[in-house]
């Protein structure tokens, strides 16, 4: 890698974040379903982190960044500020490697987010929900326990675990055209798209956002980080700002970022729960709702899609609102 | 095989459907939740028929059966009478071998699968929702289109299809010490006890049935054939009778048929849902509610079971009636 390249894990730290959560993580199926192929117009092969341990693939990032801390820094726990899944992921790691994780969540959190992460054994703290007073509210939490800070995605240990989705997927389906991930903070697209970089690079990598929290998508095109500001859209994960580490990465591998309708999202997310028959989350709907908006350079294509995550609430179901 | 022993596909019957069917099923993955074997205190491997082909393991039967067919009567088509997941799935073969399938259906039958079967290209006639408004409608189709009649479950075909499935179980997981599945008509159930029989003998099989439909419960205490009348659970694929090919095979394979509460049913599916993030039908959550129940022998054990479909109607989901 050029040393014009912005800071990344590189190849071997990958592999080795690979081989460093093997032995907790789910190997995850891919699935195929000829019904939303023929609807899309494209061949899909879906990546179910939904199906993940704690039903993200948060658990990948979470558990490289807790197995490589030291004896005394695992000694004193972990925290993050997270809106949800990293927290889910951070908590049960956490409480794997024998340690406590220190969770700040805003007060608008979904339900089931909150009672997973108490079921994994999570300390939460709760917050206002901007990104000050996550900010604030966890710097106490630091300064009080001594806890390690585990972003949950300006991280390189973080950004090193969830490439290693996409290694699992192309060691699977080696001749992808396209890999597409949702994107929020960018932790999943980055690694996303380093897979891609070092293991087939002539595979591109599209991402997709709402209209509602189009943060990436200008900050893509106008090549400097915005901030997210009042993100209004159903996909919880996305609301997020891209991070200092994950932006250049993504300038620099990803070809496109696609922006979706509200309503394209529960489409597709509904089309995931009937036809292939998986629990996802509105925010991993997010790629398959590009393709059912019929985006330019997608059709026909073979194309490898991350479903992010599954922790949906149950009860309050997008199709019932 | 002894003499005495009733008639049922033999091992090289069943491992011939098994390579008959491979271009055209998916493999469907073994897959395992901690959260819910803490809870029923058991190790669990969920063999996900849900994400098969058309959302049952019916798929698997049904292309036994019909590429079992010489090409004169594929030609004249296929026909049956099914409550549902065969119907889509015999609908699905047809089409796919180049045929026609004529489906014979109850007036109640459920919403999702009637259009999947005309999604699918079956030819729906409708009935009356008891047997014997079935098998007369069914003859009629017969005499009418010189179609082949493939029964859901009381044929030979069909049950070395469904005994695939435990194949491919056994070969990922070879120490279960308990297999466990639905029963309705009795083609999976019989099928996965040959499986059982022939490759783990030392694998007890075991049914769950709801009940209030508890037809096979008494079937087997009582040795004798009892038909299903006026069933009334909401695991919709398991109204039916036992039928005279699958019961015999039943009474000479399997160890136990335990019968769950509806409550249990729900609070099952829920739990698939909701941990496991896979969509399952009720019927397919009847095992996991047995053990939910704390049925005595499952404690503890390594178990097996197969979660037969994923065809749910997800604008009636049951929680919220």
């Amino acid at each position: 890698m050029s040393t014009s390249f912005p800071p990344a894990p590189s190849l071997h730290e990958i592999k080795e974040a690979h081989h460093r959560i093997l032995p907790f993580i789910h190997r995850t199926p891919v699935l195929t379903c000829q019904g939303i192929n023929r609807l899309v117009k494209a061949e899909l092969w879906f990546k179910c982190e939904n199906l993940q341990k704690v039903g993200a693939f948060k658990a990948r990032g979470a558990t490289n960044a807790v197995r490589s801390l030291d004896s005394g820094q695992l000694r004193k726990g972990v925290a993050t500020h997270s809106s949800g899944n990293h927290a889910q992921a951070l908590s049960w790691t956490a409480r794997l490697a024998g340690t406590t994780a220190h969770i700040v969540m805003p007060t608008n959190s979904n339900r089931v987010k909150v009672d997973a992460v108490k079921e994994y054994g999570g300390l939460i703290t709760f917050c206002e929900p901007t990104l000050e007073s996550r900010e604030t509210t966890l710097n106490t939490v630091l300064q009080e326990t001594g806890a390690v800070e585990i972003h949950p995605y300006n991280n390189l240990k973080i950004i090193a675990g969830q490439a290693t989705s996409t290694v699992e997927l192309l060691q699977e389906k080696k001749d992808l055209e396209i890999v597409m991930a949702p994107v929020g903070g960018g932790g999943l697209l980055s690694g996303t798209a380093l897979a891609c970089h070092y293991l087939s690079p002539g595979t591109r990598v599209i991402a997709a956002e709402p209209t509602g929290a189009d943060d990436a998508y200008r900050s893509f095109t106008q090549r400097t980080l915005i901030p997210s500001v009042d993100p209004d859209t159903i996909a919880d994960g996305l609301r997020t700002s891209l991070g200092s580490l994950t932006f250049p990465i993504i300038l620099a591998l990803v070809t496109q970022i696609l922006t979706v309708q509200e309503e394209s999202i529960v489409l597709a997310m509904r089309l995931l729960w009937e036809r292939m028959k998986v629990i996802v989350e509105p925010s991993a709907a997010v790629p398959l709702a590009a393709l059912l908006e019929g985006h330019a350079g997608l059709r026909g294509k073979r194309i490898g899609i991350i479903l992010s995550g599954g922790n949906a609430d149950l009860d309050h179901l997008p199709w019932n609102l």
